[in-house]
Parts: C-alpha cells; structure tokens; sequence
C-alpha cells in the first residue's frame, strides 16, 4: 500500500467552529439541502492530472513537488504507483468523483497500438480500485492537446492523419469513461484554434471541428453510452485564439453543426473570467439556452491574465454561481470538478488535503447559503415584480407575434406614451444578498 | 451659407509625397483596385453623432468644442444649422457617404409626436440636401440608448411601453432609412443587457429582443426596403454585459431566433478589441459564418478598458483587415464608417479633417497593400499547400461522414499511423506581409 | 428645511439578523474593537460629488435622477439647496465626515473672482452646517480637471497661466479645508498625465507637478494646517496615461521633489485594480514606504474597464484589506471615504441609502474580523517563522552589510550550500482566513 | 563543425525589393544614420536562452522543436554541442552581439561546485568562440528564477541560503561577463515578488532585495566592471507580483536604496504592455528620470495575458520607440536584445533565421524612418512651440521657486486670468509621422 499520505487520517465533518486544518468545517456530506443530501447536490470530483500528474513546473522555471512517482522508472510501474496513491488520497478526502484524460492513467507508448495497449491496463486498474474504493467517474477526456503531433490543432489540424489520431484517442476514451461508468464525456479543445490568421483557414478548421463533434455524438449512441458529451469553453491559452471561446461562441457553433440538442457545456470558472465573463454570466447563459452540463470549479486572478487554475475560496462569488446552478434545477449529470493547481511553493504532501478541504467548504458554505436566498425568495419575488408588465396584453401581443412593427409604433404615438423608468435596486438587492451570508 | 470651415477647400489627392496635410496622399478615390475605384471600394462614411452632436465632454469633464450650433437656442433652428455645416462637411472631404441616429439630426420633443414631427421635417431635409450634394446614406440607426426612459433596456426592458416606444422609434428610422435610399439599417443595442444578475431575467430579456429582432426583419420586408440589416455587436459598455457580446454571440443569437440569413453584423474595431478579439478576428468570422455585413473604422487603446474610438491610423492592423474584407468578397451593402471622435482636445474646426484625411489615407493605403497582399497569392498558396492532406481519401472520407469514429480508429490502428508535425512558419509569413506592405 | 428624504429616518445599528433594510446590521459606531469605537476605527466619509452633483449621466446617455436640486434655476440658490440636502443626509445616516471638491459646493462663476465670491459665502454655510449637525470633514480638494481650460493638464499644462488658475483653485480649497478643521487635504491629477507622447513634454510637465506639489506644501505649512496632504493615484482615465499611475509610481515621484516625507498617498480600490493591483496589495505597498494615508472606499468590475466607482460589497476582499490597515496601525488622520456612484439605475432617493448603508456593513464586518484575524495572530506567527533564518548570522551580516558579493559567493561554496526549499502554505493559509470570517 | 544551420549562407543585404526571404531588405549594418552605422546604432544581440535552450514547451505541451544539443546525453558534450551551433548561427545572421544566463551555456552540476566548474568551463570555450567569430556579448545575467530553491524568490527569499546561493551566482556571473567583455550587466528579478500577501513579509523583502542590489553595485565597482547594470521591470508572471513592476517602480526602489546614479534599466517590450504601458511610455519615462539603459526587443499580444515573447514586426510601433531612443541620445551600452521566442509550431531550422530576419529588418526600418522624422524635427517644433509660454516671466517665476502659491494666486485674481485651451492637435501629429513613414 502506499504511504504518501501516511498519517492522514480521513478527513471529516467536524462543523464551523473546529479549528482542525484537517477537517471540513462546512461540508456535511450527509446534510440535506434542499431535499437532497449535500453530497448528492455538490457532486465533487478530484482531477487526476493536475493533482497526481503535474510536478510543479511553470514556464520559468522546474518541478517543485518531487513526487515519488514522478521520478525516472518503468513508465507502467510508475503509472501503477500513481493510481495507487491517487485512490488513496480520493479515499481520505471523502470526494464521491474522479476526473481523467487518457493518458494521465497510463503512459503513451512508442506506438499507437502501445499506448492503447497500455491504457487498456490502466483501465482494468481503475475499475479495480472503483471497485475498492466506491469511488465513481464524474467523466473521462482524452488529451488531445498536450503531444507534438497536435501543436497545431487536433481535429483542427491541417493533416487529417492527426484528426484520424486524436479520433483514435477519443474512441477509446469514450470507450473506458463508458466502461467505468462515467457521468459524462468531456472535450476541451485546447488546440483547436489559431496562432495567427496568416496560416489558417478558419472555416475549414470550424468545419473539421464540427464533424468531429458529430461523430462523437453518433459514436455515444452507437456505445449505449448514457451520460452526456460536454465541451468546455476556453477563450485562448494556449491558443491566441481558441474557438470553443465561451458558452455563447459554443451554443451558436453547436447549432451551426446541429448539435445543440446533443451537447452541453462544462464550464470552468477560471475559464468564463479570461473570457471577460463572470463565472455566473457563463452559468446563467448556458442555462438561459439549455446547455448547462457541468463545472470546472477554481478560481483565477483578476491581475493575472493567465489560467492560474487557484482552488476557490470566495463564499461570496461561489454562493451567486450556485444560486445560479439551483435556478437551472441543480446537477443532473455535472458536478463540481476541482480542475485546480497547487501554487508550486505548496510543496508539502498535506497541502493537497488543505486545498481541497478549502475547495469543498467553499463551495458547501456557499452552496448552502445559495439555497437559503433562494428558498428566502428575495431575489426571484423582485424579480418577478420587474416584469410584470409583460404579462399585460401589450407585452403578451408583442411577445407572442400579435402586433407587427406598425402596430406597435402606431399603439405608441396613438397613447403618446411616456413610460416612466423604476429604480433598479442593484444596491439594495445585493444587501439582501450578504443579509443572507452574513447573517 | 455656413462659414464654420470657411478657407478650407475641398479635399484632394496629391499622392504620397505632397507636404499638404489638407491634401489625401494616398485615398485617389477614382484609382482602380481589384477592379473596381476605391470610392467604390472603400464607401467611406462620416457618421453625425460624434462628428456632428458631441461637444467634447467625457465622464470627467465638461465639452470643449464650442460648436456654435451647440449652443442654447431654438432647437430646430440648432438641428437645422448643424445639418447644414455637416453636408458643407462631407462636401468638402468628399466621402461618399454618410450615417445618422435618428435624434442625432432632429430634437427630441416633448412628447413622443413631437418628436416624430421634428424628425419628419429633418429628414425632408436631409433629403434636400443629398440631392444638392450626391451624398448617399450607408445607413440608419436609432437612438435607442440615450434617453432616461432607456436606461435598463429598450427591448430588453422590464417594460413592455419601453419596448413599445423603441420600436416606434426604429418604425420611423427604418422608414427615413428606406426614404433616403440608405444600403443598410443598423442596430446597436447598447442599453441590451445587464448592470448585475441580481435582477435581470436574462432568459426573459433575450427572448425580448429576439422579438424585437424578427419584427424588424417582417418590417423590412413589408416596406421593401432592400438593405441589409446588421446588428452592432459590443461586449460591454455603457451596461456591464451586453447581449450582442461579439461577432460569434450575435451569431448563435440569429440561429436561435432563425435569422442567421436575414441579419449580418457591423464590426467596430474597438468593439472588437474590447471583446478580447482582433478586428482581424471579427471579420474572418463574419465571413466564414455568412454574415459579415460592414464595418465601423476606428481604433482603441490597448492600455485603456473603454470605447476611445479614435481615427484608424494603423496601416499596418488595416492591411490585414483588409485582406480579410477581400478574402470575403469586399464590401456589398457595407463600407467604412468612421465612428469615431476626435480627442477632446483637438478643438480647432479643421482637426475634423485633419482626423478624417488620416483615417481615409491609412485606409486606402492598407486597402491597396492587402489587394497586392492578395493578387500575390503569397499567404492563400501556402495555405491551400498546407491543407492539402485533407484532399486525400482519408479526410474526404472523414468530412463526408463516410467514416465513423470507430472507422476512423481503426484506420489509425490498422495503419499504426505516426503523424509528423510541419512547421506552420508564422515569422516566414509575417515577413512576406512586411515585404508588400514596406517594399 | 429639505424634504427630499422625508420619511427617512437616522440610520441605527439593529444587529446582523435585523432585516429591516434601512437599518445597520454590522456597524455598531460604539462597539469597541482594538481598543477603539469602530466610528474612530472607520471614519466615514460621505462625498459630495457622486451623492449630490453627479445626475446619472454616462458617456452614452443623459442623467437619470432628477434630484431637484440639478433642475435650472439660480447657481447660488440651488447650491444652498444642494448643501442642505447633503447635510441632513449625512445626518440621518450618521457617517461622521463628509468630503469635497471646491465647485461640488459653489458654482463657477464667469471670472475668477465670482467663483472665489461663490465658494466663500458656501464654505460659511458648509461652517454652520457642521457646526449645526456635528460633522466633520475628512478632506477638501480642487477640481482641476473638469473645466474645458484644463482640458490639457492643471499643474501640467503647456501654459503657465492654467497653472496660475489651478493654483488660485488649491490655494482657496486649502484655505478653505484648513477653515473647516479638514483632516486632509487630497489633490488627484485627474488630467495630469497625456493623451500622446506625440504632442508632450514628459520630463517638463512632471518637472511642473514637481513643482506644484512643493508649493502645496509650503503653503501648508506657511498656513498651519496640520492635517495630511495626499496624492489619489490612478493610472488611467480620463487620460491615456496619468502620472500618479500607483503608489509606487508616486513614490518614486516624491522622493525625486524631495516631498516623501511630506504627502501620503489616498488609494482609491477602483484606482488601484485599474492599475492591475489588487487593493490590498496598493495598502500593503503604501505601508512599506511609510505613505499610507487614506482610502477611497469602492470597487471596481473586473470585466469592465473603466472606474465604475460602485459601493463595496465584498467583505472577503475588504477584510484582507482592513487587515493591513490595521498591520499599519489603522487610520491617524485617513478615513474611509464613500467615492462611490451609484448605478445609474437606482434612481429612487432612498437607493443612496441603500448603498451607503450595504457599503458602511461590509466594512464594518470586514473590519472586525480582520481584527479578530491580527488578534488571533494565525497569520503573523507563521510569516514570523518563515523568515526566521534571517535573524541567524549568515542573514544578519548579509542586511548589516558585513559581507560583500565575494564574501557570500565564498560562503556559499565553502559550505556546499544546498538550501531545500520548504512550503509557503498559500491555500492552508486561505482556508485560516475562512476560518474566521466564517467560524 | 556543426551542421545544424547547413545550407544557410550568411544573411546579406539586398534591398527593400529582394524576394530572396533569406536576405535583409532594410538592415544594411554599413549604412549611415544619425551619423553612425545601423549595426552601432541598433547594436542587435541574440539571445542565448529562447532560441538555444527552449524546446518548444507550454504549459499545456510538450516540446516540439528537437534540436539535437537537446537530447538525451552528456551535459557537457551538449553544452558543447550547443554553443556552437549557437555561434553558427551568430556569424551566419551577422549580429554583433549575444546574451545568456549563466545555466544557458553550461550545465547545472550536483553541487554549487560543479555547477560553477561546469560554467567555468563554458566560459572559456565563450570566450574561444567570441574570438574566433569577433562576436561580442550585450550583457551577461544569472538564472536565479528557474531552481526549486528560488521558488519562493532568490534574494527575496525567506531563507538567507538561497539569497546567498543566488548572490554566488550572479558573483560568477558578473565575473564571466567581465571577463567576455560585456556592454552590461543584467538582473531580472522572475521570483523576486510574492504570490499572495498571507504569507509575505512585503517590506523585509524589499529590505533584502534593496540590499542585493547594493552588492551587486559594490562588487561592480571591486572588479572594475565598467559596463552598465540594469535591472528588467517585469509587472508579473511567474510571481503574481514582481517587485520591479515597471520602469517608474523602479526608479522609486533605486532612490530607497541610494542606487538611482548606479542601476539603469533594460526595457522589455511585452513587459511594458503586460504593465499596461506601452513600450514607448516606459522609454520616454526611463529618459525622463535618466536611467534608460537597453532594449529587450519582443512583442506580445493585446488579446493574450502572457509574456508571449513574439519577435517584433510592427514598424509602425517601433517607430515610435526608436523616436524616443534617439531623443534620449539613442543607445550607449545598450542595445536591441532579441529576447525572443518562435511560435512553438515553428519548428524547421530555418525560422530560427526568418524570425531574427524579420525582426531586424523591422527595426532598421523603423530606426531609419525614426531618424527622418527626428530630422524633420515636425514633431519636435510643434511640442517646443506648445509649451514656450513656460519661457515668459510667470513660467520662470514658478519653476524658478520665486512665486509661492499665495503669490500665484493673487497673480490670477488680480489679472482675472482665464486662459483659453488651445488645439493639441493628435490627429495632425499622427498623420506627420505616418507621411513620414509611409511617405
């Protein structure tokens, strides 16, 4: 058995006042909010690459982790040492999900067929330790972004042997998060965009992308697959430009190729903010237009214009996103995926456990006080009251195609009407708002 | 007779060396390029609002011009002199064109008739006027942003009588538009959207403009008018977040609402910029998605978040702006507006031209360096060079659904295929633009 | 006696699970913490300009609110009508200071000498205004910066005699706040910095702020006033470029005039996220160098890129904030003071209400817990511990400069040095800040 | 010999017509401007680290470049390896000079005295090589940013054995450059900042940072260096703060430490704009206070948060900034390093030489077209003339210290001054250089 994180115990429950860094103070799996166990409402999933894979390295500078297997050895072996502690460290955090591309499970190989050979195993591994552990898969990916042979795109790639590879990858991708019971398939096209328009053809690469999308979506009937196929957003890096943009860019290119029906979004909060949203803006579009899948949720830094992937914890932006998420009738599929990076000085092997313990109660606390807002009915009753005025015969016969152009104009000048603005209480509702979180 | 620009004579071409600075040294509006004279090429317009209606103030500070047809007095004897001085204007700089809001030419009158009748009157006028002078309307727009009773949306608003009296408002500008023999009718929504999601219904608001959106489409055709119809598209300012976000928004907003052939978009450079996109960016997805309509000329500052909107003076950023206009046909309906201010200290009456003949030369320049840019095949034959593997079996195969993603795997399998990557030679091509455009 | 917030009554302190909306819930002004009344901890402040002047205008349309004290009519009278508004305000809502430009309270008169008449018959009524209701002023300041004549630049504008009339300007406010028992008196150069470098002098003009910032101060002391001069940096707009850009920027500039030891600096949170600082950091900057003055309480919008001057709400960010406000030893002459706007949307008088109070809560809660933060000293002990090698010999000869270069080169290769780094503990030391805001 | 660059003649001068892409079209080395040839003017210097030890990674990928020196094998022998190839492509581009960081050229070893053996070493083959080609080295620096040990900062460090580890090595690092004859000496501080507040003790590590530098300044002094030193502003990334944020930030650190008259700066153009200036703000701002050492010469890109180290192409922009070099007396020690970065998807040898083709035909462009509009003095006669009201008596009087301010406000009052605003005329002046440019 592994002994990375010898000496710490699984993390509990231990309620707002303990001062125990090892333990939740805010997320009580078990406690039900609005009608259904905080667990079963938050859906947590650790990811395995940034978590288990990355070693600390930046664009200046080298690894500073220094995990054992992450050191030079049989690439299987060392593999195996990795999911090992990996589902050690699900076990004691007490997350329900797992996330995984390809192959940060198991190494490529020298051949296609090697790689697929080697994830193969590394599959029969996981459902092992699925088993072992009760551990589910929220969703699986394939990492179609990271070798040489897809720097210029993957099914967006001028050559259609590497479309045929990044397909291949996909295939048995698909393949294994079915197998392991995965909630959902995810694609973030983190190549498929461009450098410079100098060298693209931006219809013909949007083109590949939409076919690619499609079979993907015939490929999850053809499987019996059940859980929903996701994209997820990303405005640029490492792109300049990166055409799965923002919820917005993605629903119209979903439609373009028919698919909008098919697909929905996994949106990731670092993500919406590079693309100059809100992370709430992303939430509430993708509502607003029925592709809300599921959540990348850290956090990045408004001075820095990079992904910085942080661990969340602001309550307060993460109670307005989960109002949001409870608007649209709460997960189904999705979940809440910490796609987050240690700050590289964190180097400790128990800082994985403080930063997750931070991430759950973040999102607990705010999850939590986002049900009370909108059980409280402060906001929605506002609202509601805004509009009202469109449920009069004026608003209905515009709304529902009853009056033209003419009609409207001529209902204005024959009332001469001189409509009178109201307060739109932005201050006094954002009040009512931190009532409820600190009150 | 007005006398405002009085000792400046119309503007001429003196080519690239003239030390005139009244003089265009590069805009020879009868010069062929691609087949076709400049003007006709470029359809350069001068929009009223900004020229014409802005006194200079900012956020900060109060007007600096001291337009004497700014000053107090009968409103209709001030719109009247200020029509007059704007067609001496164009007469003098010799664009073709021209761009108005309805409330830019004529005042707003105390009810909702009076304002009616004092834009009828002005836009006899105005019509007298392109008959004295040749000069033709690009396009029309309504203010539907201004006024107090705009201020949480005109389509958008929570109000149906809101609604109401934008649409009588784009009624009568849409019927002025078609009267003057205007190519295009533009939309710019820039109260359509929302200062905080705490009280907005954006699922409501959206299907509000959507609405809006298709009665002016079944306006347009009931009067036929045979412009075209663009939307504006704007991330955010003066709302926090506006609906028609950018270019790739606009269009999953017109399939939504099944208008993706009936409305194109009008590009403004710092719209574009704002968004987080090059202008260059913007127009190459216009046209890959069918509706790029025409363009608003101006340019940002990269160091500051808000609309500068001053005089384009990039020939380089143009060029390749330009070459993405070739690349899609060149202009039909469309052209260059300058939506642009002068900077509130350039307060002497000929800093307008000054600011103009800029523009006009940096455009022109860039325009006739992209179509050399362009006749020399020098980016389009490496382009099509380096797709050319999708020609092939294998990508005809895969893009005319001949293949399924299991087919497509086994292919890589069975073919144990190892895609070598190419060097995609940006610095190359960014010499050769060097070379045409500095040659 | 004003009527316009009739039915109003004085703001009191309810408790956190008060919901009345017009009562406090946090800011107990008597409530002790770290030794102090929080009304002596906070020092509010209530500014003029945005509450009273300011009508709801914004670049792209007209005022919204109506106040009947902007309507036409006689300067003087309506600027006595302003001023009685503004001081029942203050009073009902029970800030202690209050904040102002010279042209907030009088109007500008046609020569200098009317508006020098102007604002002395108003600093009399501002006098019995304070004495009548109790309030103090925090800090006066000229407006240099809205008047067509320093369209480019006050202190650094080509022309000598601008500076002579900015001059006159700050003489008269400083006469005025010296008067008035100011505790500060703030210049921010809000057209000091340039549109181009085309058109610009950079080294003259920062030779004549150098200049003008000297003789402030020696008219400071030559009049006795023993109150703090302070510096607002803001790195952009209305201008392309300011020079007061950050508190370092002006650091820089101050010890260049030989003025460090002289003038502080305000920080403004809008202003220093605009600069591409989070607030806390312009703070803990400010304390370092020994400049820390006061602050302009509000926030910004990270999507958007202008000042958008909105009430603080967040009391993660403020608490973080107050944090090392209270490292630096809290407040002496400073303050918080509201420079705060609105939404132009919030149009009913009681929305200023509202705000102030949702704005005086969060600083108030903010302030407490960071104080609960420094008592508990979890934060400090552990930055204590991490930099305690410096205190060892190797650390202190390096500081003491007892060794050079050479001498630590030698000391590092003797001793085959190989210094392990060891965890900086980023996200445990979140999770401790949480802990407390939400224990 | 090495083969890598083989078939590559050395790059010649042929002329703005040339077609021949591996030609120079406006860098002539010979020809005269400004009374000096180019190559002394421009003193162009390739950089060690992006262009011969960068394989082509991203955060998001893996390298792509697989240049031989880089594989697997002896750290010597491919160190070796490297530098020659390195000094190929020198004297094959005709650059005059190089730059590196100490672990560019040798391998770190398993101790401080290995590492410094191995540099050892390296250095005398440098210095073999710089004769043998008559190449001559910019400026030398040490790589204090990219170890584990300085995650946490090197003379920042909270631990006083990495300050000295890094004070070891930039000891034999200013050595090396000493001895190679180096123009400078260069520090950048990539660690040098903090990541959050929680754990940073602000003011000690400026403390630490300030007494670095005066060490550095010492030790210059102690083996008669007498090239310049330079400090390289960077706003952020890695650290989500550096110290030396920008140019006027540091200006106000050199002051703190006595160190103004002794440290220059080397300003990078993408970390300008990533401060949110531009490149010609942070020179005219390094002239003003006299501290403008050299150029790192890149360009980044607007949309993207990073330091993308793209290879500069805009003539337009750099135009403007050799405007101000050569108002600042053009360069002394300094000179246009190239530190700069292909695109990772250009992989093939040759754009190594496309890439540094392109960027020193822009610049010799741009220095040229800099240099007639110096000449032309139409700018320069517009800004004099702008300001001369500052040469009459008022002027003199105030920036002489013979007015106070009482003095100059009774000078207002008295002569009822109301100086009237004058056109600055940014349009006009935009279009004199862009008829220079592209006259």
């Amino acid at each position: 058995m592994t002994t990375y994180f010898e000496g710490i115990e699984p993390i509990r429950y231990e309620g707002p006042r303990s001062t125990n860094p090892l333990a939740f103070r805010h997320y009580d799996p078990e406690r039900i909010v609005l009608g259904k166990p905080l667990k079963d409402q938050l859906r947590f999933a650790v990811c395995y690459w940034h978590t288990f894979c990355w070693d600390g390295f930046d664009v200046f500078g080298e690894g500073t982790f220094e995990r054992p297997w992450q050191a030079p050895g049989d690439p299987m072996a060392r593999a195996t040492e990795k999911m090992d502690v990996a589902f050690d460290f699900f076990a004691k955090l007490g997350a329900p999900f797992w996330t995984f591309h390809d192959y940060d499970i198991a190494p490529e190989g020298a051949t296609i067929r090697e790689s697929r050979d080697n994830l193969a195993r590394m599959i029969d591994r996981a459902e092992a330790k699925q088993e072992a552990t009760g551990m589910r898969l929220l969703w699986g990916t394939a990492k179609n972004f990271g070798y040489k042979r897809y720097m210029a795109g993957a099914a967006t790639n001028p050559d259609p042997e590497v479309f045929a590879y990044a397909a291949s990858q996909v295939q048995q991708a698909m393949g294994a998060t079915h197998r392991l019971g995965g909630a959902n398939y995810v694609l973030w096209g983190g190549r498929e965009g461009y450098e410079t328009l100098l060298n693209t053809d931006l219809k013909r690469e949007q083109e590949q992308l939409g076919r690619f999308l499609q079979m993907v979506v015939e490929h999850k009937h053809k499987i019996g697959f059940k859980g929903a196929i996701l994209i997820e957003p990303k405005p640029q890096e490492p792109t300049k430009h990166q055409y799965d943009y923002d919820t917005a860019t993605v629903f119209g290119f979903l439609q373009k190729y028919g698919l909008e029906n098919e697909i929905k979004v996994n949106i990731e909060v670092n993500h919406a903010t590079l693309a100059g949203h809100t992370f709430q803006h992303e939430l509430a579009t993708a509502s607003a237009l029925g592709i809300f899948g599921s959540v990348d949720a850290n956090r990045g830094d408004y001075q820095n214009g990079w992904d910085t992937d942080q661990f969340p914890n602001s309550v307060e932006d993460m109670m307005l996103a989960c109002y949001e998420i409870i608007k649209a009738g709460g997960f189904t599929t999705g979940g809440f995926n910490f796609d987050t990076k240690l700050r590289r000085t964190s180097i400790a092997p128990d800082d994985l456990f403080h930063a997750h313990i931070g991430a759950m109660d973040t999102l607990a606390l705010a999850f939590t006080k986002a049900a009370e807002l909108y059980e409280s009915g402060s906001l929605r009753d506002f609202v509601e009251q805004r509009y009202q005025g469109w449920n009069n015969a004026l608003g209905q016969d515009i709304l529902g195609g009853r009056m033209d152009l003419d009609a409207v104009a001529e209902y204005a000048v024959a009332k001469d009407i001189d409509p009178q603005p109201v307060s739109s209480r932005q201050e006094m509702l954002e009040n009512r708002v931190n009532r409820i979180l600190y009150g």
